[in-house]
């Protein structure tokens, strides 16, 4: 018996978690060049940097079944670890799919499935080349790793961010979050009065940022023409919020970003007024978004504002760990770290 | 509509759904040497190659919390990915581990599982550089993704093995799945009567090899020293059948094998008296043994007779596909491939 505190993973929150668990793992091969921490671990080559990152999605927790077609459901947990690699600044290369199903599913369902994962191994040109399949007790389970490459001094990390630099994001943020709320009412509707059809016209595009969304290859592409390496990189899958924090807590940094330059669709918007909830906080906290969040140095300011898609929303300071949002009345509001919180999406 | 039979997952089996579902594939990536369809898949680096293998582990499907400590279940997930990569006479260098968790977990009950993951770390000189942590509305997912290096001319295929070489294979058979069947006995008279005891006292050996699998690196580096690289390889995961018909496909060839040789532990015998079954089934049709299998040319018979913990027990046929076991009245019977079984266990 112990006296010792039972800590609950709700205090600890996800990060503290992981932190915690991995504290006392020391690396012991040669090739290790960077362990957990960042958006993908780093494999070292040589010639080359190669990365490599895991995803898992439970059904329940990260996708309803009842809206999320498995077509989609398929394209889109490649995707989202692609994005990951992506934000390494890294080209995928290869995943593996490994899927925990039951009963309830046929053959077909399952094909289904991999048509999504085709379609993404097909446009993003990586390689399914292994993977797990298993029978489940409960709902869908679905683990994918995917592996990247990179040259040494492309690499983007998120602890190089510098003071000074300019923060941005790639095309706008909260969609994703607006559609999944759509979603959950018309299945809630649904599910109050069977029959009730649900309604979803006029909800296109915020509906696909959640259902659908795509990794920013061609910023990345936009940004190596223009001559731009990115001083930090994280991709928003947690929401804007969460991924600041992370840069200034990995870069030992603070940052201040502004309200009215962070971008946000005018779909984004009218859903959330729906709602009656102010559209910041789907940018901020809302997640899988899969936008990229950057800094590049001051003097790129004209190259980088001239790339489509990207919006310059504040800049790296020297207060460590401090992240503020500036209002439009130039107040400041300090951006929270988000709990533990895959239960509650 | 469609008038098309909608097949069950039973019906085409683990593999026949892997081969099914992954046919549509094609590789694009010039490093990718080998995908879906061994122990691991093959990257080429050039001067080396790169194994990947991936295991998913579900609560009530592939462990019982019941009777399975979370250090050993730890241990376990991390042990039978290395396994794979030993499987390709490769050398596992790095990890990720992803979970899965219910709100029933502690801190403390992770940091248990983790001190697993730690202990396989060390003992097998591998880092782990990456994962994911999320709850899970069911029960414990475990999703652990293995990294591997091994020079070309080592690395050992399912899909290499020649007519008339020996087949062996390391320690014993059948004794995890013995484990297993006196776990789940204790664990029901527990649950008819609570008060009842769980006696698990003279059963250490065959418990200790269901929950603490071991990979056999002493008999890959005894074969390094004995000079002698094996034709095909694989580990047993879900059976000496099973893997020798996976062999027989990948090779194109068929085998035989007598029942006399097949290594059985007198404690997997005295349990299986216990149960009224026949030890040869547990071997052949168990799993989770975690021992190699593997062919050396005739030639070495002698060399790897010698080599403690390794038996031969037959060798391969031109006989495409018919894997026949030979019993001691000199009838062999053919070798079944399992179905759909991992809810089965």
């Amino acid at each position: 018996m112990t006296s010792k505190k039972i800590r609950t993973i709700e205090e600890m929150g996800e990060f503290g978690l992981i932190d915690h668990l991995t504290s006392g793992f020391t690396n012991r091969q040669e090739s290790t060049q960077l362990g957990v921490g960042d958006d993908a671990a780093v494999i070292n080559h040589g010639a080359y940097m190669q990365v490599v990152t895991t995803d898992m999605l439970l059904e329940g927790v990260h996708f309803d079944l009842v809206y999320t077609p498995l077509k989609h459901l398929g394209y889109k947990a490649v995707v989202v670890n692609l994005s990951d690699v992506y934000a390494m600044n890294a080209a995928p290369r290869q995943i593996t799919v490994s899927i925990g199903i039951s009963g309830k599913f046929s053959v077909e369902a399952l094909e289904e499935f991999y048509e999504g994962v085709k379609l993404a191994c097909e446009r993003f040109n990586v390689d399914l080349v292994g993977g797990d399949t298993s029978g489940s007790m409960t709902g869908l389970v679905i683990t994918v790793t995917a592996i990247g490459t990179a040259l040494k001094e492309e690499l983007t990390l998120r602890s190089t961010a510098k003071n000074n630099q300019l923060i941005c994001v790639t095309g706008d943020l909260g969609a994703a979050y607006m559609g999944l709320k759509i979603l959950e009412r018309e299945k809630l509707l649904h599910a109050e009065d069977p029959g009730f059809q649900p309604e979803l016209t006029g909800y296109d595009y915020i509906l696909e940022r959640y259902l659908k969304p795509e990794p920013r290859v061609d910023v990345l592409l936009a940004l190596k023409e223009a001559g731009i390496t990115p001083g930090a990189m994280i991709d928003i899958s947690d929401g804007l919020s969460s991924e600041l924090l992370h840069i200034c807590k990995a870069s030992g940094c603070g940052c201040q970003v502004y309200d009215e330059r962070i971008p946000v669709a005018d779909e984004t918007k009218e859903a959330a007024a729906e709602f009656q909830m102010e559209p910041m906080m789907a940018a901020l906290h809302g997640g899988e978004d899969y936008e990229l969040l950057f800094t590049v140095p001051l003097s790129d300011f004209d190259k980088v504002s001239a790339i489509e898609g990207v919006s310059v929303i504040g800049n790296i300071t020297d207060k460590k760990g401090l992240a503020l949002l500036v209002g439009n009345d130039g107040n400041a509001i300090q951006l929270q770290a988000q709990g533990w919180n895959a239960t509650e999406d």
